[in-house]
């Protein structure tokens, strides 16, 4: 693994240099561990344009970062970024790029105690643009992560006696699954909503229990080795959909099937909402659909590109993406299908989340 | 619920005269949850030193935001604090105080272009100072998740059968039990920590084996309607202590027991984590103890106070707090007793971690 962060950094490099900075101070955690392999919850990166990286971290972490990061020089100290300032300006004053979407005005001002001549130049979002586009490692954990996700549904799905069990009884009962097929953890918190609480997007589940009828919504995914799966599935209980519920599961269905076949190389972020969007609203539910229709998964759940209303940029080679439309029908019930998808340069993106997207009639 | 945020939040707007600002922008979501009892990843708060509050949060949180704070006036915004900013200029220029540790450079560029009359001041941590000292419901709700942790702990002591058993195993066992006790979820991923690897202060589970004479550290909580219990015991496993064992853990247990004694109201911070460091140090083990001695819990897992070697401040009446001093020797084995206890004007801490510090022996 060094090899490969020694690759993003030097893939950096050319950001700092870009900025016209003479070093580059990363604070963002996700982008120090992208950059090291450090998992750490207090670490900072100093990157000159050649390369050179310090890494700073406090004692808990520093047999783990020898262990990580070989190649790069440690400092031990509390206080990582601060530390890592006063260093950059030893040989004079530097402008130093930073992560102005992390660094805090209480950090900033701290780094112009500790680094008076330093002048704070934006480095802008240039890790999180890197880590967009996946290496093929990265892509086999996701791939991973999601084969156990699907796994974990496909045996909640045949074990059955859905019926009279509670949201929360189905979360954990999931959340061990994904466990026994070899999660390391779960990719953000289980989302069970039955019933009238399917059309609540982000529910957190109850101890309602699960009634003859109800749509059943899961939005789930398992953290392998740090990467994310991200997959949603509707389904029937106890008994076949009602015509309501028929209706806005096919049409979600269809969506998610018209943003799945948008996704390709040098496509707009927004044309892929616009092809989920569409059909939902010429229904007549635009209303009724109100949020994005997918982002990129990898060390974060939610991370660039972002496939919403108002996106930018363009899609890439190796972008895994999610795509996840929904109609949500207050007091009623709701329907979300979503997929975790490699955006590919030829034969169409590859899926990663392969359980099935048929509505099925749970115990029944 | 909703008395008790508006109590806090008059407790605020006295911070915001304090501040000179004619209005707050709290950004922070936890304390925009602590103000109005809203979870959310995307919601912001502005108070008036009058007390007039306005909440804006996006289409999904809308309607939990409205069951949650029928009391305040609700917006509908995907970008948060730039409307609130934005809204509290209408009449005129305003010097708008900001939580400076959570507004990172990025936005305060984006409330500048909002809000141009905008003068943006200090509001410091006001509301973490007010989150420190908690209400006897927020207690209670720390007791309950410190009571489903040290039921789940002793379940696993009782249940035996530890021994060539892995940690991630004995991970996922005990929280199982968090939950079968009632837990919403985990206070923070549980260390299971053994052998050789209890040296390691912030350890991640393994597929290790445990061993027979192996030091077995636990740090673990439940989370209990949004509030986190902190609990670390060390045990052996199906062997009695070796003399270093036994001599380390005797030490920690008495370095714990002095850092509990020391908290009483008035005292000074630094003076827990003295306490508690004093007699590691007098032992020879003092650069094997490199952490803090404790910090707050609450609707975080570490929040104010701290009690660490460069603390500030005093403690409080109703400060839930941890005493968790540790020795850690490489390659060999490491020892933490932790509880959570809270701060009382008189007859003592109170302690919500109740589960034996004695040194078990399990599988023996």
């Amino acid at each position: 693994m060094p090899a490969i962060h020694a690759e993003r950094r030097s893939r950096l490099a050319m950001s700092v240099v870009e900025a016209g900075a003479d070093a580059a101070l990363i604070t963002r955690l996700v982008n120090v561990r992208y950059l090291t392999g450090l998992e750490s919850s207090n670490a900072a990166v100093l990157m000159y344009p050649d390369g050179r990286t310090v890494l700073a971290t406090d004692g808990r972490y520093l047999t783990m970062a020898a262990e990580t990061a070989p190649d790069v020089e440690l400092v031990k100290e509390r206080g990582v970024a601060t530390a890592l300032a006063a260093r950059a300006v030893t040989a004079g004053p530097v402008r130093l790029a930073v992560e102005e979407h992390d660094v805090t005005l209480a950090l900033a001002a701290d780094l112009g105690k500790a680094a008076p001549s330093a002048e704070l130049v934006h480095l802008g979002q240039a890790v999180e643009k890197l880590r967009a586009i996946k290496d093929e490692d990265e892509i086999e954990l996701i791939r991973q992560a999601c084969a156990i996700s699907c796994r974990a549904l496909d045996d909640l799905h045949a074990a059955g006696g859905l019926l009279r069990r509670t949201e929360q009884e189905v979360a954990r009962d999931l959340e061990g699954r994904m466990y026994d097929h070899g999660a390391d953890g779960l990719a953000f918190e289980t989302i069970v909503a039955t019933g009238p609480n399917s059309a609540i997007p982000h529910h957190r589940p109850t101890g309602r229990v699960i009634e003859r009828g109800d749509l059943l919504k899961i939005d789930f995914g398992a953290l392998y080795r740090g990467y994310h799966a991200d997959c949603t599935r509707t389904s029937m209980v106890g008994a076949p959909p009602a015509g309501w519920q028929r209706e806005i599961y096919d049409l979600v269905a269809a969506a998610q099937r018209a943003g799945c076949e948008a996704l390709a190389v040098g496509t707009e972020c927004i044309a892929v909402d616009r092809a989920s969007r569409e059909p939902i609203g010429v229904a007549g539910y635009g209303e009724q659909f109100g949020h994005g229709t997918g982002h990129g998964v990898g060390l974060e759940i939610h991370e660039a590109p972002t496939l919403g209303y108002a996106a930018t940029g363009t899609l890439g080679d190796r972008m895994p993406v999610t795509v996840e439309p929904g109609v949500y029908l207050p007091g009623r019930g709701g329907v979300r299908i979503e997929d975790t998808l490699v955006v590919r340069d030829a034969g169409g993106p590859e899926l990663l989340t392969t359980t099935t997207k048929d509505l099925l009639v749970l115990d029944a």
